[in-house]
């Protein structure tokens, strides 16, 4: 087992300790990557003081047995045994009577059969450990999401030259996402937004058939994904000459992003980062017209806590990765949003993403 | 809203009253897109005999009110209310106190705050009624299902030239993704298994760095995602000459293939489907060798209901789209699987997927 791994454990184990927990039951796929180094499917974890079990079936056995060392990996017959049943087995083994699981990440159908079949076992539901855990990234944590960022900047600059009057939203995102792909992206770490003109002030959209035109703003929100890591990176752009409202939203997003990373450190509150962007944007008339958030951690999800609201009094903390994205965005007639990945540090912060920020497209 | 949304709702409310359900909850993301024709996130609906109620927030109730023809959709504030509060407003306001709730789709912590808020209401798990209409598809969605697998056919046959000693299976795989965007798919229908070699054998690989060689065993499997629905389709080659081993199974399985959908048409059993290629595969030598099941129904969902095993007593009907994949796995030197998608009708089959299927590479 590598020497994260062993670090991770022994910090889970301690809260479980600390907290009167025999077994924890794991279902979700990030923690099961995080604690297991297990990237495949149709899997659970089970995990007490003296004993880690990975349980699967015969589609991913071989997978598991070659990627959890020092896991034993439990192939179930899903004809002879139910999951209940083997939790049951392996749980009554260890002497363990009370466990906990992970409620947000089972279907209640699929715990209805689990907790039926393993009669004699207490289950409650856990809180959110590894979570807690996950938000402080370790070395081979950082240095994936490094990557990622990297491959995403990479590409950006490859792709840049084609975001001319003419291409559509879908085409210029395919070919953003063929360069990530080619440079190493195991996958996207999302599905491409390319937003053009008033399309660039829809939070969620799909690149669409259409056309970039002069005038038009560009929003570009992307990353890649490696090793299960992930990175999310903003840019905006205008196509030709701004008019006086678009550089006024895009001064008022570049000076409230810098006020945030110029606060941010290890011991400011969530809150705090938030409301520092926010007054920028306030200030230069565009309070009603903020984003929802200033940001939230990434990793091996695209949305980790914290999520950085207004009302979030999380302390932030020196090995936290979190985007810092605020944005202005005026329905019908098109948004701004600047977002990096920042790390944490003791004193500031350190840059993950790096590509230029520039509004107008030379 | 439009004839066949009209028409599968009228059918889940016929099973609904049969049923004694006055309200029925769903969750799943592809019963919402069936239903109500939403492809966003972070929604449910709530039907009744005469309500329809989309509930998102302030993210996703835009893309509802476009695209839910016929639903009202209600903009919940997560600051002010719980989604179990405002489905207790809705079902008290339609006088209904007994509603059932697709159980397999909630997450335990979700369904249990939804339960604790909405106080009043008799919660049941509710049978798999959307999934069962979903077996038989409609010509609109049939014709989604054809564009996807047209996609695909003209993406391999593009990108087969390139298919030659020297290129890595990551490399191939992302030129067969590109050309699958580039035509027209709006996302893979899974993430592309390219497997070379030995790797061919593996149900689950992902693309590697390894790199094609003369005498290989070369494994396709992938498929194009129009309008939420998909395509899945499996092709089988050898790199230059097969060894008599090679061209035994691929023999095998090109029998399996023909002998399945030699028999398969409106009212034979799925079980009965697997068993003519099982046996087909068993006169070859390859009893042992066999996949687990014969196919999967294909849609909205890449593996839907009928699976199609040993076991599997299920009728199959006119308008289900099936795959039929028999397979041999001889782990550690290779596999053979040749895939195609099907509409299964009155006397036989229609072939959706038309891929040709030479075994040498020319």
């Amino acid at each position: 087992m590598k020497q994260e791994h062993q670090t991770r454990l022994h910090s889970l184990r301690a809260l479980m300790q600390s907290n009167g927990c025999e077994a924890l039951m794991i279902f979700s796929p990030a923690n099961l990557r995080y604690l297991a180094a297990y990237s495949g499917e149709a899997a659970c974890a089970l995990i007490t003081q003296d004993q880690l079990h990975l349980i699967t079936d015969y589609r991913f056995i071989t997978q598991a047995e070659e990627e959890c060392a020092g896991w034993h990996c439990y192939c179930r017959d899903r004809e002879a045994e139910t999951l209940g049943q083997v939790v049951q087995k392996l749980l009554l083994q260890s002497g363990v009577r009370q466990a906990a699981f992970e409620a947000a990440e089972v279907s209640v159908q699929n715990w209805a059969q689990i907790a039926q079949d393993s009669a004699g076992i207490q289950w409650t539901p856990a809180p959110l450990w590894t979570e807690q855990l996950r938000r402080r990234k370790d070395a081979s944590e950082l240095a994936l999401i490094q990557r990622c960022a990297a491959i995403a900047d990479q590409a950006l600059a490859e792709t840049l030259p084609l975001l001319c009057p003419g291409i559509s939203e879908a085409e210029f995102a395919l070919e953003l996402d063929f360069r990530m792909r080619r440079l190493g992206a195991e996958a996207l770490s999302f599905e491409t937004i390319t937003g053009f003109g008033e399309r660039s002030a829809l939070p969620h959209s799909i690149p669409s058939e259409r056309r970039l035109r002069e005038g038009d703003l560009i929003v570009l929100d992307f990353g890649a994904s490696v090793g299960g890591y992930r990175s999310d990176m903003t840019r905006t752009y205008i196509a030709g000459e701004p008019d006086a409202r678009q550089q006024a939203m895009y001064n008022a997003v570049t000076q409230a992003q810098q006020a945030a990373l110029a606060v941010i450190r290890d011991g400011i509150s969530a809150r705090e980062a938030d409301l520092t962007a926010r007054a920028v944007l306030a200030e230069h008339g565009f309070a009603q017209q903020a984003g929802s958030s200033l940001g939230h951690g990434v990793g091996l999800c695209l949305h980790e806590q914290p999520i950085m609201t207004p009302k979030c009094e999380e302390i932030l903390r020196s090995g936290y990765v979190v985007t810092i994205e605020p944005g202005v965005y005026i329905p019908g007639f098109g948004g701004v949003r600047l977002e990096d990945d920042v790390l944490i540090t003791e004193h500031g912060y350190q840059l993950l993403t790096h590509s230029p920020q520039p509004f107008r497209l030379t």
